[in-house]
């Protein structure tokens, strides 16, 4: 497994597109987020147009390790991104630890080639309200708990990757 | 092109000083800041101070792009920074791609020795307002253009730098 | 001495514990914070589970400085953390530059091990309030402050270390 860290906007998508057309297998994208608003639609639609033509794609808001049971091995397979479902967990309020507990357990049975993109989020100051200092410790956990499982973590900065762990 | 990139305080602008002393060449500062108000005073007064002599400076708000024009190769540039010329552009509502664009070129085209400062922004949590969202997704952008084009990209936290691409 | 810098909910606090602990030394647990409300009273709570038995603790939410004077060279110190020390200080409106002269002091003339956990706060987009951006720079300076000083310096991001400075 591939974790792709990132701020927002930091080209962290971008480069796990093309880290998994480099695995030249089948690919499937995950997609976790929702066009709840114009906003997120024109996001959605721009990470579409810029990953191009041949995605096989699985829209999952709540339970993105549903979408990797009983994949083969030789699938590459982009989960982008863990932010988002985390934070559909919480608008949901649906208990956040069960839910992590079976997304790495899916990640670990997975004989296929998974890619996760997840935002860095506590690099900034303390936010105001309760709600955003909860999902920044559940988010910095859940990114601790993606990157002790990994196999490889990169922190992509402007585009450009900066490798935590394994080799790229 | 030096492309260098650091948070707020982050030793950024002092590392990049300390870059372009090194090249041993007439030195430029394009400084894009505006004393606006008794914060920013402070500030530009503070940067001022800690430059030291030897500079030649150019303000300019608006139009980086400009000050680059003209200059002969054997000219060391400080673009300090990226970031509040991004804003200066936003606060007068002008279109910011043309902008970046015409400012990209410039950079390509100038035989001097050019370094950028730029703020990394996108590492908090996700800000309330929808101007504070579009300005990250903007800088976001920006920084991933201006690292794919410069031969050097230097992250800077507390005031150490982290090497993504090329040597310095 | 070793600076550990990181985000909120980075793992940096355990990256730190763990670094502490290969020293081999008797340990001392210089603590910062202070239990004012129910959220930070549960987030201590948290850190000393996760610290485990063998630590020999000391609170002192104003002068970290003093809890390492007279310590002989034997021991390894975790200075758990400059940023709620800093936010102490700003708290009860005193001058934060003196006092990190005289932590910095502290640190140079301590023959103990020392390891300062410290965080980073800049790499958001800028706060609406003013004393945020007051405290973001402080916490930018301390943090370069440290850094220039200390022997070793880890960033840490989803719990993996990332060396900016010396050998780990």
């Amino acid at each position: 497994m591939t974790l792709v860290l990132g701020g927002a906007a930091s080209g962290k998508s971008a480069w796990a597109e093309g880290h998994v057309k480099t695995l030249g297998l089948p690919m499937i994208y995950v997609a976790t987020a929702q066009a709840l608003d114009d906003e997120m639609s024109t996001k959605i639609a721009a990470h579409r147009k810029g990953r191009g033509a041949g995605w096989e794609t699985v829209e999952t808001p709540l339970d993105p390790a549903a979408a990797l049971r009983g994949l083969p091995a030789d699938r590459a397979v982009l989960v982008d991104c863990a932010t988002m479902w985390l934070s559909n967990l919480m608008l949901n309020e649906m208990e956040t630890e069960p839910a992590v507990d079976g997304f790495l357990a899916a990640l670990a049975a997975s004989p296929a080639q998974v890619t996760v993109v997840s935002n860095e989020v506590g690099q900034g100051i303390v936010p105001d309200n309760a709600l955003a200092r909860r999902f920044r410790d559940a988010q910095g956990r859940l990114n601790i708990r993606l990157a002790a499982q990994a196999d490889r973590v990169v922190h992509v900065v402007a585009g450009l990757p900066n490798v935590l762990k394994g080799e790229i």
